[in-house]
């Protein structure tokens, strides 16, 4: 039949959706519709699906498509799949997965079947993958490809590619050449292309640079996060003494920050990152990823009915300031936010460090200054023309404070998030929100105890 | 003198910092310094001086470095740098971008400068220039290169190879080959690799692999966000004629989704990106990137007054439901963010489509429903213990209603929003927290009113 690859995905992904186990006598024209499905689509396929969908699809795929499509999925999904297939598939899948690749599924499995992988590898294979394993989670090294060329700088541009293309099929990328000594002490780098094009009598020597590098025990969030801008295919990474262990390729390290994005706007949002996609993540896991927060935020909230409780009195002689109980917190919440989001993600990208909390304090202070100028203006004025001069005064001062405070504490939290060793993104917006919720409220009533001498 | 390189940086900062015009006397010292730190704290020390010290440091530095920093920098940073540098500087800066990097730099132009550096280009440089320039924003023709090999399917792995070599100079990439016909037709595409380790005397016919490939009318975020899991270093741009019209490399993919993730998080934070480093940019900017949010959220905050204001008379009588006002509408917003957060990100990454709206709205209900029954009753316990059954009862009833409407109006803007071709990051978390609050309170009120019988 004539379907264009659009509809063939869509009703492949139709397909799937009805049933579990296919019907045997469906197979061969699903698999036909699979055929005509591009990778890329093929990949966004199977990510919607659950797992036990998924593992249905890989099955129904010609080998080389399923392995590109498993080696697309996030480890997370991966582990959730394996469960589904059986175990000459799953044997297959890990075998040719990248060793840093492998590693990052074995921390996603329980530890007996990781244990039944690893065992089900060739020596030499389970040999690269142990390098990896043996860093730190977090680190550069445990995200490393440790399979590396030996070229040595004394070596000709003739034999260095004859030795790259002789190697190539052992190797994750050609394209970047890490020049060591006998000792395996790193001295330069230079890129296939530049060895392509080179005079073919030149040595390694004459053509290599200084080498840019990482310790394998280095953060892989800010290595990747520096490494990246600089558009280079892989980063060399050394150990202690400054031998080379591995290359950090531009693909892991943009896994690397994706996953960070997206746990860093998981966590701005007050919820986990879930590592999976949206539809084919289970409900209980939805709720699970979010009740934790929720409830440490509603207890932190019961702070706020505290100080309204002690100013109880107060809003029993004038109800009218309840009425701008909301809009004032919510104004806080907002101008706290804005400040912690613009901190947070400058700290992620290396702008601040956090030797620069002065610096942002007194920037914040300036700005939310300004904000709460424009604001307190206009609540003023808004607020006189309904309510009368003296609440107008008290929402005006009380806007013009909350935001001055709320902006510099805002920009303050994520910096000292992270020099206390938490993620910013957890500290900061919901956090930032209950906190100016309940400073907001204090000033609030202290202001309108003054001004209206109640 | 012998300082690490780390040391180098810092002391290379503190100068800058110190003065915007560097002493005569001074600057071979600096010079020295410079040398000694290595580029990529090269390129995060200059993104972080304002225009006028990036500009100095740009030009202390050695040719090569200087437009090697220079290239890494965004396109708003370059614009605003090129003001402070002389213009032979600009012209070989802007000489030596890639055509894309070049047009995103002239977007950031006035029409006058622009203008006067396209003509300072060679004609053959500002032909593929425009080129680039022809495609709209935000298309993947206005980021791809369009300087790609010409390699036909009959030619020979040993004619591929001495064709690459020869016209290397002229490309951005060569270690993707996108294989075409003499009428520029798309055919195939195969990895420098795989040309490098084949037999000689093959053909591209038999080695080159069905092409995954882009129009250059598609959305250029779309495009990055797919292309970048296949871990592929260049994607084949073609045009409506399947005619291969350039390459997006996996660098400029990476950069594009760097960008609208920066967008979208600061968005959801209720600010505008600042395109350009925090500490170098001016505070009126950082004033003008919060304050129209601020004020917006503000205005549609003076619903909940609107809200709180008709309820004055039931406020009156039992000022005791003020005291819950911040709890009930913080935990109604917290948790509509927590749902907007959750499924913008699924938008963004093609997890959840505009037409899953409905299988979204259903998840969100059910997730709702089972976190405001938990939240419910926590509420309904301890308001009873400390305020009695009654006003226990509406608060427990109260957490449960808001979480369910909060978490499914939450679930559902993102897709409305792009639904109707609004960022889906715009509508979400600043807005939800406002609507929750004014429904929540109208939600509470009513409940107050029926239960306490007022």
């Amino acid at each position: 039949m004539a379907e264009t690859t659009e509809q063939a995905s869509d009703i492949v992904e139709a397909w799937l959706k009805q049933e579990d186990a296919i019907d045997p006598h469906k197979a061969p024209r699903l698999q036909e519709l699979l055929d005509k499905v591009p990778l890329q689509d093929l990949i966004a396929v199977v990510e919607r699906q659950n797992a036990i969908r998924a593992a249905l699809a890989l099955r129904l795929l010609p080998r080389q498509k399923s392995i590109a499509v498993f080696d697309a999925l996030d480890a997370k999904h991966q582990a959730d799949i394996i469960d589904e297939l059986g175990n000459s598939d799953v044997y297959e899948f890990f075998d040719e997965l990248d060793p840093e690749d492998r590693v990052a599924l074995l921390d996603e499995l329980p530890a007996e079947i990781a244990d039944r992988l690893l065992r089900s590898l060739t020596q030499s294979k389970r040999d690269v993958t142990g390098v990896v394993l043996g860093y730190d989670k977090g680190s550069v090294g445990r995200r490393m490809s440790p399979e590396v060329p030996v070229i040595h700088p004394e070596m000709s541009v003739r034999d260095a590619l004859y030795k790259l293309r002789e190697t190539a099929h052992e190797l994750e990328t050609i394209y970047t050449v890490p020049i060591t000594r006998e000792d395996r002490r790193l001295v330069g780098v230079v890129s296939l292309r530049e060895i392509f094009t080179a005079d073919a009598a030149l040595t390694m020597a004459d053509i290599m640079q200084e080498p840019v590098f990482a310790q394998a025990g280095d953060d892989a969030e800010e290595t990747a996060r520096w490494f990246l801008p600089l558009d280079m295919l892989a980063l060399p990474v050394v150990d202690e003494s400054h031998r080379l262990v591995g290359l950090l390729t531009w693909d892991d390290a943009t896994d690397i920050v994706e996953e960070e994005d997206s746990e860093d706007s998981a966590r701005a949002g007050g919820t986990e990152a879930l590592q999976q996609p949206y539809l084919s993540t289970p409900l209980l896991k939805l709720v699970r990823s979010r009740i934790v927060w929720l409830l440490v935020l509603a207890v932190s909230a019961l702070l706020t009915v505290q100080v309204l409780d002690s100013f109880e009195g107060t809003l029993a002689k004038a109800v009218v300031l309840s009425l701008f109980i909301p809009l004032l917190t919510g104004t806080g919440g907002n101008t706290g936010n804005q400040a912690a989001t613009t901190v947070t993600r400058a700290l992620a990208l290396g702008d601040v460090r956090t030797r620069d909390l002065l610096a942002v304090m007194w920037r914040e202070l300036r700005v939310g200054m300004l904000l709460g100028a424009v604001l307190g203006l206009a609540g003023l004025a808004l607020a006189t023309l309904v309510y009368g001069l003296s609440i107008g005064l008290v929402i005006g001062s009380t806007l013009f404070l909350i935001c001055s405070i709320s902006a510099t504490v805002g920009g303050l939290m994520p910096i000292v998030a992270k020099t206390i060793g938490a993620d910013p993104a957890v500290f900061s917006n919901p956090f930032i929100s209950t906190f100016c919720d309940a400073t907001g409220l204090i000033i609030y009533f202290l202001i309108a105890k003054t001004v209206l001498g109640i």
